[in-house]
């Protein structure tokens, strides 16, 4: 059978109970395994730039094909070189597909419900769903847009990314069994036909991920993965709501990855918390992306370890707070990041009260560097087999 | 007679008609001139860190005690351990009097005046000025601020820059001859006042600049260089109004000059376009500070050579043009800048289109390091004995 992937590779090195480590290779690069994909949703990881994110330890960043598409187009970045030379990033890149956008903000901002978020103050711009794609409002000028499967991995195509998404329907939590049904299974044929559309221009240069959905049903789930099983991908990506509460996104996750082919590199949408990766790499997630850690950041919120935090039930602080003024430590004590080398909570306090944009940078560098720290800690502990020690440290605030 | 500035020196190496290169020593390093003072106002040179300020060529910076004495407060940086730690910038810093704020933002924006732009639309927020010194509302809560020469010197020497300013008046540049007389005397009444309180405490940690001033007259501006050459202060800047039209700007700060002494640096203040930088130093000029290099990269203006322009009265281009959608270029060719390096005008254009803030970021890297470029240049030239050369080469557009 013919490599479809000859540039792309993924090995698993180490296992420790459910959890792995391995080495994801693609055109630009090699990642190692548990790793985390920063959102830079416009061809830009908001404030960062490119170096910055390379020595805080980055691997791979993504960007969205639905804002891409609106602006400056995918013809543009395909004219300027491709994503990779436009943003000036030369690691590896992934886009995704479009479709939790058009979702998401389609039903009125669904994507905070999908998140499990309150809000849905957000006007719906989701025109119509048929078996063909979406059409739906440009957030840019207002007018009609389509995205259709084949539409989906043509800007795909053009934006040069080494990974790419197939298109599929992302459904609230509360949607019932029998839409998350037809959904699922309007998914199977939308991905099905994103495949088609990779394989007639397939040279190489890109590698398509599946996307297992199903919603809160583990029946659909399982029928899902083993839809993706079923079909070439090179990577396989868990897609979709997980439900209302935590113990309830580790139960799908936790069942779902136990029907997936573990041969490929496997990837959890929109999951950034520490604590929800910790318990997902041991489910046996491979790969994370999450604007998280960088959108809060520009909320003055900052990691810090169990033992630095002012608050338990958060896994940061919040720098905006008037008991920082004067103090002097980093954010986080023993942090090699650029931010905490230079600066201290009294100076990031000041810059937040100032409205100097200087604290969003930084801050944003110190929650990327503590991300890609955690899961540099995450990998060596899966190879020397503690990976169970180091959830509990971090549980327990040991750390 | 006491050395009063042990830990500083001032050496011209070089003298090419009255342009001249030199070197200030002052605790936190050298400085080679001409150079230029970036504003860091709020303690953060917006959008940078403090290790992209240095990579970029910068050798000082300067930060404004009326902002900082609002927020957080020279007694809050103190404790912090002064203003090089608090803000990570172990290089030269000055910081100016808090005068100019206080009396160009209370006229109502009469900095705009002074500096001859049209907006006149902000509330004055000056409330009265004595003898002693102002009252002004503080923007951060509205209360009642007040001013004096001893208060100015005593919080610059709590934010501990290694150079200071002594207070003065500035006047819009349509005061009278009447009020100019009365003002430029109640300013060395004042900086008199800045030296004394000064001295109190002198411990060599740092070193205070006299200010010039006399409005647009020739007799006051000259009385005044005699006033400040008759005070041991170590450095002498150019202050106040310079007039509405650059002719008169170049003949006030050529005739001011020449009453100087020549032993001292030179400073003009509020000054930063290129072809005003060029004539200054052509008049004597040691150092400059304007925040208009990084202000006016907030709104996408990006410097380039005069080859370059697609304006001919503009020493930048704007990147919001949609002339740059395409534009594969760097923003200049051949600049050794992190941006031009990584970054294609086509790409700066779609950051700005998004209100991505990398865009901001991005641009003010390269105006630091275009500036930091023209400076160097600039002493080149000197040290060379074609100074000539190389303004004409800026103004008959050869470079």
């Amino acid at each position: 059978m013919k490599n479809l992937y000859p540039n792309f590779s993924f090995l698993v090195t180490h296992q420790d109970g459910n959890a792995r480590a391995g080495i994801i290779k693609c055109p630009h690069g090699t990642i190692k395994t548990p790793a985390f994909i920063f959102c830079g949703t416009k061809a830009s990881v908001k404030g960062m730039f490119p170096d910055q994110l390379s020595n805080a330890g980055t691997q791979i960043i993504l960007s969205n094909t639905y804002h891409l598409m609106l602006q400056p187009g995918a013809e543009t970045i395909k004219k300027m070189g491709g994503l990779h030379k436009f943003m000036g990033w030369d690691g590896p890149l992934l886009t995704d597909s479009g479709g939790f956008q058009i979702f998401s903000l389609g039903h009125g901002s669904v994507s905070d419900e999908i998140k499990r978020r309150g809000r849905t103050d957000r006007k719906p711009t989701l025109v119509s769903i048929t078996d063909d794609g979406a059409v739906f409002k440009s957030y840019i000028d207002g007018g009609d847009e389509y995205l259709t499967p084949e539409k989906s991995v043509e800007i795909q195509r053009k934006l040069g990314a080494d990974f790419i998404l197939a298109l599929d329907e992302c459904t609230p939590y509360h949607t019932s069994y029998e839409y998350t049904l037809i959904s699922t299974s309007r998914s199977h044929r939308w991905e099905a036909k994103s495949f088609e559309e990779f394989l007639k221009h397939n040279d190489g240069a890109q590698s398509i991920y599946g996307i297992v959905q199903g919603g809160v049903y583990p029946e659909l789930r399982k029928q899902s993965a083993h839809f993706v099983n079923g079909s070439p991908f090179f990577g396989i990506a868990i897609g979709g709501t997980l439900g209302s509460v935590k113990r309830q996104m580790y139960d799908i996750v936790g069942s779902t990855v136990s029907e997936l082919d573990k041969s490929r590199p496997i990837h959890l949408l929109g999951i950034g918390g520490i604590g929800d990766i910790l318990t997902n790499v041991e489910a046996g997630i491979d790969t994370f992306d999450c604007v998280s850690p960088t959108r809060i950041a520009r909320h003055g919120a900052a990691f810090v370890y169990p033992s630095s935090r002012d608050n338990k039930d958060r896994e940061h602080i919040n720098l905006k707070r008037f008991q920082y003024k004067h103090d002097e430590d980093p954010i986080q004590p023993g942090c090699a990041c650029c931010t905490c080398k230079h600066f201290s909570r009294a100076y990031l306090h000041h810059l937040i009260k100032s409205n100097e944009m200087l604290a969003l940078q930084a801050i944003t560098l110190h929650n990327v560097a503590f991300i890609n720290s955690l899961m540099s800690s995450i990998r060596d502990a899966i190879c020397s087999g503690v990976f169970d020690k180091l959830k509990d440290d971090w549980k327990y605030g040991r750390i």
